[in-house]
């Protein structure tokens, strides 16, 4: 069964991550993504570990695509794309403002070859302002849209900390989908394509607004946004492990005290009612910290969980492929690659009834589909091979 | 001009953020969203800095949304909703698994009504599993998805940490608009509606896994996935704040060295080259934290970005709202509140050059469109009143 996509064709230009996972999750559902390589490759095809020439990361960002390596700086590498153009329903591009234009692929070229065409692109700051002429580095935007800030540590001293994961990148690409899928909404209804840009500066505000940035909603009324955070981090020690576990209404704080055999606390004075137990947050916390620590992780959480208390071990990732709740969700999903041989990937998150997103095809190799797009757009055995004597088409689609 | 989604109707019975910010999305870009509130009103209102009754928190995961709050105890609360779903293209929920089929609007029931409805059922662990009987709580997703080990401190020892924003919410959200925004382009197509269901836990972890997971991809050449990862921050310190800046290329490097004045850096035989930097990771951090230290923020900014240096000042939130790239993106908006006066809020991230998206409204108060929701429906002003004064319906919007 086909995903709700089906029927959609993407040029996918992009490198790295953002767009690159934008691509992937509209192939998930069902597109078909063609992923435009230069003939270096994606550079993220270099990055971590790699089996038979095949990173990790790489398969995990380009999944359900066809690979087409081509020379773009060759006319006839230029022209296969330009034929390319009319068959698609998407082009989406992260070269920095200007390049694209400069390639022959900017949306005045490529809205003449297909008028109706959805044209994406994804920027780091925008096309203007002070930093729009930098080379995109995710810790920059985290420094910029306030994440740094949000995830300090104001004691002993305030010092500001990155978030250890790409939280901009992803965020972008999972956007750059959703609004990508809005517009192609739109064109069925008006029959018109559009230009759709994002940057990830706008992204992350737009994303961290909601409950980090919100008390700044109010001009006249801003309170800090600091304020409003849980300060201490909600990971508490045990006598093998880390666990986190809360308890805010009185029939949460009931059963985490019940759990750890303090029913002392229900009438310590400063824990009655959840105002009280809000002011006192930070002795709450020791008192916790403690209790918790005399306790084995397994133990503590089938406690915690017999008397209400939401809680979890805090698993690595490793244990994260092996835990149950994973395994009831069919969420690691195990694949054969011919070359590679066994291949880890998580399912598309949204579950569709009718019309599954699935992996049907892991990432390709370098120019894996150059001969087969080709004879698609009508080029001959003959034109191919010569077209790959010539440079023009590279990777290992050209053999 | 109207947004991609315009002409979609959405039923949002969801609460918090997760829901909400989806649904927030959608109204956005167009589509006419109800919110569907119970008479005590989502738990959100209540959170945070707040003017006239309005939180920051509400208003910032609301905007664009039209307010019916109806009692769905009473069968008369019930059956304005139901009079709403053949109105409906999507219905949006997030109560825990059950919940909605025991309140008379679970998908059989509702797709009676409404054959091609787009249902959307958003969870913390999906419907089974040794989690899925828990209140969701987002530092147990951000323990079970891997994420609080992604942000472990390594040194002096392992200490798992919290990212201090919900994370798993936000992006939770995101995914779901997409999810959402896929199934009306399938029923677009086909003329079909279906069930499409996201748990917290499988987004995160697909959400996560490019990057930060990706090499456990492939069996028996698993790698230890905090390998790969920057493992200190890269945020320095300077003379009077904090700043974030990377040297990766030799182009780079060089930019740093001179930017710090330090060019006697480009001979030191640990940093020649990327493969020596890299594997000096460690003694290349404190060359650069000390050299970095002596310098003001502003001159040492404006030195690395005048050799090419990807840099940037660690902003607060507070700051943000002044940035320049912020305000050259047109990225925080003002609006005018009736009642509540001005009020902040980030643009939608994504620009339609066709069909933007827009803040039209702001969040609506509780029940704020009650009487005009239920003249929609037929109902007469007395009738209104009468449900009103029986408290089927309350809120505002009933007086």
């Amino acid at each position: 069964m086909p995903g709700p996509l089906a029927g959609v064709r993407v040029l996918d230009l992009t490198t790295m991550v953002s767009g690159p996972v934008a691509a992937m999750m509209l192939a998930d559902q069902g597109a078909d993504v063609i992923k435009i390589e230069s003939p270096g490759g994606d550079l993220m095809r270099n990055f971590g570990t790699s089996v038979q020439g095949m990173s990790g990361a790489f398969m995990s960002c380009n999944r359900n695509k066809r690979s087409l390596c081509v020379d773009l700086k060759r006319p006839e590498g230029l022209e296969i794309v330009h034929k390319l153009v009319p068959t698609a329903d998407v082009l989406l591009q992260n070269f920095r403002p200007g390049a694209i234009e400069r390639m022959g692929l900017g949306e005045a070229a490529v809205r003449k070859l297909r008028p109706d065409i959805v044209f994406v692109s994804i920027s780091g700051f925008g096309e203007a302002g002070p930093y729009a002429h930098q080379r995109v580095y995710d810790p920059v935007i985290q420094a910029l849209c306030g994440l740094a800030e949000i995830q300090a540590d104001r004691q002993p001293e305030y010092r500001p900390r990155m978030v250890r994961a790409i939280i901009p990148d992803k965020t972008t690409a999972v956007t750059a989908a959703q609004a990508i899928t809005a517009a192609l909404f739109s064109r069925e209804r008006t029959g018109e394509g559009q230009h759709v840009k994002l940057a990830m500066l706008d992204v992350m505000v737009a994303y961290l607004w909601p409950e980090s940035i919100s008390s700044l909603t109010f001009p006249g009324h801003e309170t800090d946004p600091a304020r409003g955070q849980a300060g201490p981090d909600l990971v508490f020690r045990t006598r093998d492990g880390f666990i986190t576990a809360g308890a805010v209404s009185d029939v949460e704080w009931r059963g985490l005290c019940k759990a750890l055999e303090r029913e002392d606390l229900l009438t310590d004075p400063r824990f009655v009612g959840v105002a009280m137990r809000s002011r006192h947050v930070a002795e709450r916390r020791t008192v916790m910290s403690e209790a918790l620590a005399l306790w084995e992780t397994k133990t503590i959480l089938k406690r915690l969980d017999e008397n209400g208390v939401p809680c979890a071990p805090v698993v690595t990732r490793t244990e994260l492929l092996e835990s149950e709740q994973v395994r009831v969700n069919g969420l690691i999903e195990m694949h054969d690659h011919p070359v590679i041989g066994k291949v880890r990937q998580p399912r598309p998150a949204a579950r569709f009834d009718r019309t599954p997103a699935q992996i049907r095809t892991l990432a390709p190799a370098l120019g894996e589909h150059n001969a087969e797009l080709l004879a698609e757009l009508g080029y001959a055995p003959a034109e191919v091979d010569r077209l790959a004597a010539g440079g023009v088409l590279a990777g290992q689609g050209t053999k």
